[in-house]
């Protein structure tokens, strides 16, 4: 038997999937309702490709979900997968996963193995978390086993993304290596065992680098094309091939992911001294924060084409999601260009497929439909356009 | 009949080429110890792969070479390739590119079309090429056709490159991108007319700026994976997947190209002001540059690691190319590091396969094999070893 720590977008996908694989999974949650509707096999993110019928299926059988850490006792394995959040100086806020382990520590067993997938900080496995179910199993490492291995997901796609794409695990000592391959390969089938549960954490953190950078790239190249008079997406269209991986500029970067990684290795590189040794990687974090005060400018640039007082205009930002057809707000790009236009003194409205007009008013912010605007920024097309 | 301006790595390759298409082509390269050469049947770039085979077919037949403009003034199409330097200020030499424009603008004749290929800032053709023309030829862009198409060879698979990857063309006027696509499909099977001979350049610096900026974060990323403890390989083997591409560290960006093409951009937008549109580029840039200094960083606390004073440990850098099996040196790191090196006051040696004893004591370096070295630093492999 399995317990799952986390029903969450990566938790509840995998918790399904391994449920499906023929195993019995204890789904553990502090959300109650949630709980409550996956055990009648009603599905808490009907976003997610064929989850719907993971869950049908599996719903109290194979999967049941439960608060409790104690109705996991007997489970002989414990994935967690809780959100990792950063405070405003970027430093990490272990709290929900501290809270994770150490409930895990209490009901651990000789013999059992841990497993941690969400992102975080390198070394979290081998030290941090490992001194928490040391610290309240009274067990040693080496009595049960601990592993890493990093959630791949793509929201949306979680189900099909565990069942294609590699997947690596990693232990916090080689005993932890062998169990963590033995146990993930009954349900995960493209699976690589590393060397260390401190590579496949950091092989997790390069690929949210690789992003982050690569978007920041996307972004100079586009301010550079755009004041060379140059049609950027043109020009991305030709240099793209089997060696080239341009990406798309943006308002920035934002969610619960790619902007958070780079800053664990940023700060963890900090606390040895090693400032120089980040440089490209904070350059390009900061970079992507930025862009909302070029952006910001650019609209600027437009409503001083309109022949109207700048604060009677009325500017519609269209899109206030942190991705396009996500309905989530955190870190998004596209909120902080609102606000620093309102800041400005503009007159700024905001207009989301996603949200009704009474959600965006509660949430403080000026309703408007893009048709009624003077000049409308698209944050997802990086469009503008005057009405 | 057509002109080929330069019969280096790039030109001779693509005169070759465009002779095997059919066509009776005139090379045209200020060396004329080449030229003789290659009229003779004798491919001077040996280690091209293909090419001995086409020099010997075309050579006095449909490929003609000779230092003279003047015996291609019958020529309708003049391809422009030969090279750009930049000084020490990273500023754009033009000379040998000024020399090749006002030389064809002397015999450049109404309906010609004119072709550049060489890598350059952008507008170097709508602007500055299009002015030496005029000037020289007293005709108007218009009377004659100018354009645009960057050499995307790959030194050793400059043939297979021009026959399979896309190729792309731009035109300083749009019958100039009509003209130029018309001709250069002739013998370029995969070919891309874009709007304008602008985009077509940035496309060809997009591409460098991807790699000098990727190579950085893997130089930055190995970086801090050592300092973690982590073999960076093995990291990167897991890492890399159909949407990641963390490429290889090494000791930064040497050659006539990678390293010269951020910096074209980075000009540009100085020239502008825009200081702050190429914060990643020069960041990418310099830190490449600086990872000479990491290595002797490094090679340092390998020699502490030895029971002699320190300028008495024989120090050999093995491969002192700017890329591994590329017999050239031009803004080779691997020298810069012997270089670096050898102001610490330490004792240092070079050995390199495609080097002679001869040639390295000649270029004032002292030469020794690496087994009889008391530390080895391998430039290609990045590994260090004690003898």
């Amino acid at each position: 038997m399995l317990a799952v720590v986390g029903l969450g977008k990566a938790g509840l996908p995998l918790a399904a999937v391994i449920a499906d694989s023929g195993f019995k999974v204890i789904g553990i949650d502090v959300d109650e309702k949630k709980c409550e509707m996956t055990n009648r096999g009603v599905n808490p993110i009907p976003e997610e490709t064929g989850l719907d019928e993971l869950i049908k299926k599996h719903a109290g059988k194979n999967l049941v979900a439960t608060p409790r850490y104690e109705d996991a006792a007997n489970c002989e394995v414990f994935i967690v997968i809780v959100p990792l959040f950063v405070d405003e100086n970027h430093n990490p806020d272990f709290r929900v996963l501290e809270n994770a382990f150490r409930n895990i520590g209490k009901v651990l067993k000789k013999g059992d193995l841990v497993v941690l997938e969400t992102t975080v900080p390198p070394m979290t496995t081998e030290i941090i978390a490992r001194k928490w179910l040391e610290e309240e199993s009274r067990l040693k490492l080496g009595e049960f086993y601990l592993a890493y291995s990093p959630e791949r997901i793509m929201t949306g796609y979680s189900i099909s993304r565990l069942k294609e794409f590699p997947k690596v695990v990693g232990g916090a000592d080689k005993e932890s290596g062998m169990k963590v391959f033995e146990v993930y390969r009954d349900f995960v089938p493209n699976l690589h065992l590393v060397s260390s549960a401190r590579v496949a954490e950091f092989i997790k953190l390069m690929e949210g680098c690789y992003r982050d950078v690569n978007v920041a790239l996307a972004n100079e190249l586009f301010k550079v094309a755009d004041e060379l008079g140059i049609d950027f997406y043109e020009a991305r269209q030709y240099a793209n091939h089997e060696y080239c991986h341009i990406h798309m500029p943006s308002t920035g970067v934002g969610g619960h992911c790619i902007p958070l990684y780079p800053w664990f290795l940023i700060k963890e590189m900090e606390k040895k001294g090693k400032f120089g040794y980040v440089k490209l990687l904070r350059t390009a974090r900061e970079l992507n924060d930025e862009m909302v005060s070029y952006w910001a400018e650019r609209i600027v640039m437009e409503c001083m084409k309109i022949s109207k007082p700048l604060n009677e205009i009325k500017i519609c930002i269209k899109g206030i999601t942190f991705r396009e057809g996500v309905k989530e707000l955190y870190h998004s790009r596209n909120l902080a260009l609102v606000k620093l236009l309102t800041e400005k003194g503009l007159n700024v409205f905001v207009y989301d497929d996603l949200f009704t007009k009474e959600e965006i008013e509660k949430m403080g912010l000026k309703y408007l439909e893009p048709e009624n605007a003077d000049v409308v920024f698209d944050c997802f097309e990086l469009t503008m356009s005057k009405v």
